[in-house]
């Protein structure tokens, strides 16, 4: 029943990915990514324990958020013996897990189109080949974003990141980030990685810094307040980091700390990077002016591991990201390929393909 | 036999000062920094007890360090019932804890200078007598620096800081930084200071913070790498930080994540000041390539709380200050008064006076 899925894992299993779930014997294997660095998984038998997975955060980032819900709609079909009712009704479920999950609510919505048609052991074949195709898809964005900015990447270069764009975050071949990293590696070019740590929630220091190590690309990790004296020693020649979001202009929305390190670039003639796909640009953000800042619970800032850092009373603010205008960005990696400025022309057409 | 010190230190007591010692019955109070922001005192009754404080950071920040050694000297004073010899050794002890304190060594030198034809009550008497005048100049430099940095800045304005220059790590007026914020608040300004939480040690979060709590001036709490974003959306209009040493052309070495700060002030065109005292000034720093950068130990990054935040095996970096360069800086604060470029002339002329 579940062989053609059995073999693709199979398959992938033999490509040193960074997988954050698949399929084993009725059951998901999952990643627990709120342990890490702590390796542990966790293993899910139902939608239902799928879906609380994805509303905890044991697996997060966009793209691993919707493997998730690929996996959700899975193990629902086998579970129900391929009942298109219940999978449709379990796709509906998984949404409501995340309702801002545009990339999960796609995918799910994409699994489930059309499905009534089938006898039950041709949706059980049929549902295992949807998702195998998606997540084919979605490797290949992911290697294609990988070959576009490796090869930006000289023999030799120590490259600077922050926050988390990696592998557990994606399908596993690398997210945005690591990709790169990865492929330049694989490309026979002797990287070193210098990640951030990224406060408040640490994603540099406990998942890049993780990944690069399992990946055996050096990697050394500092404070995100170092960026500017290591970029006085020469200790760095490029940046490379994730984006939560495009505006139409290049101006790009990506993880707290961004725009400082974009500063540090410029004020050091360091060519800085964004690696992003398609499906990140937002064509109704004409600039990075139109991006609203989330604010976020500035809990996280002032408790670490349950303790408080601060005197009891003291406030703090958590802006979730920062905008890095399109002036300070060299250039854009996307899975059509790395381009330069003017930004504007090639975005809105890639967006248009998205 | 104590009388003079008693009462100096009950005059004190009613300045609303933040003391990170004091003399009590025989005994020093003095404030476990350690612990910030808990707020826990120890008790010490001997230069040995004095020494190890010193030795184990439960008091710090050069001033403060100083003020450790002048307390070692008057336990010493007041236990050998004021033997000379025993004090002297006692200077050259306290000087052996913290071999590169400039400050302590120089403040314990001042002490011990001379005491050799005093008798034993003289000489009790005379070592207070020197520990209170070097206290009472001390106080009055911070709050020169306190005044000369309040008079810059207006009524209503958010002032942004990082680290902790403040006052237990000075004599207790508010060092260099909390000086200034202290001073404007008392002339009537209504300030609010947002302190950056200054990784890896939290001295922003721990102290900083707690300082300005307990002095009433409103602070809000942010990680080092939110200065950017907060930039952007017009939430501060000044900088004001603390200085380790100068440059006679201005470069001015801090704490790790200044220099970034001051990227980010240049680019929003928001004043950048330094406080600082002449005798942070280093006449043989002609500029801050002259100023070597020390490295510190990595583990500080990787483990918060005796717990590591990344996998086993991923090395750090600890660069422990930065160097802000002169044309980031609007003005240097000094107990001489705040100046605008060129600084040169004014610094030499200022550091040939300390």
């Amino acid at each position: 029943m579940d062989q053609l899925l059995k073999d693709y894992i199979k398959k992938l299993k033999g490509q040193n990915l960074l997988l954050p779930a698949w399929y084993e014997e009725g059951k998901i294997i999952m990643l627990d990514q709120l342990q890490l660095p702590m390796e542990e998984y966790v293993e899910l038998k139902t939608v239902e324990e799928i879906a609380k997975a994805i509303k905890d955060m044991v697996i997060r980032g966009s793209g691993a958020i919707a493997l998730g819900g690929i996996y959700g709609i899975i193990m629902e079909t086998f579970n129900s013996h391929g009942n298109a009712e219940k999978v449709k009704n379990a796709g509906e479920f998984l949404k409501s897990t995340r309702p801002t999950a545009v990339n999960m609510h796609k995918t799910v919505d994409m699994l489930c189109e059309n499905i009534d048609g089938y006898d039950a052991e041709e949706l059980i074949q049929e549902m295992q080949k949807r998702a195998i195709n998606i997540m084919e898809k979605q490797l290949d964005v992911e290697r294609r974003i990988g070959k576009a900015g490796a090869d930006l990447i000289q023999d030799g270069e120590t490259i600077l990141t922050i926050c988390h764009a990696g592998g557990v975050a994606g399908f596993g071949f690398g997210g945005r980030t690591l990709s790169v990293f990865r492929t330049a590696a694989a490309q026979g070019k002797k990287i070193q990685v210098i990640a951030c740590e990224t406060r408040p929630y640490f994603q540099g220091a406990r998942i890049t810094a993780w990944e690069l190590k399992k990946m055996g690309i050096p990697v050394t990790l500092i404070t995100d307040n170092m960026v500017g004296a290591i970029a006085q020693k020469g200790m760095f020649n490029r940046v490379i980091t994730g984006s939560d979001r495009l505006a139409v202009n290049g101006d790009t929305a990506n993880k707290i700390g961004t725009y400082m390190i974009s500063l540090v670039a410029k004020a050091h003639g360091i060519p800085f990077h964004i690696s992003t796909s398609k499906y990140n640009i937002d064509l109704n953000s004409e600039s990075g002016k139109d991006i609203e800042i989330e604010m976020r619970d500035s809990k996280e800032v002032v408790y670490i591991n349950g303790q408080r850092i601060a005197a009891e009373g003291v406030e703090a603010l958590y802006p979730g990201f920062d905008v890095t205008p399109n002036e300070n960005i060299t250039a854009i990696i996307t899975e059509n390929g790395a381009f330069e400025k003017p930004f504007r022309e090639k975005l809105i057409k890639l967006a248009q393909e998205a």
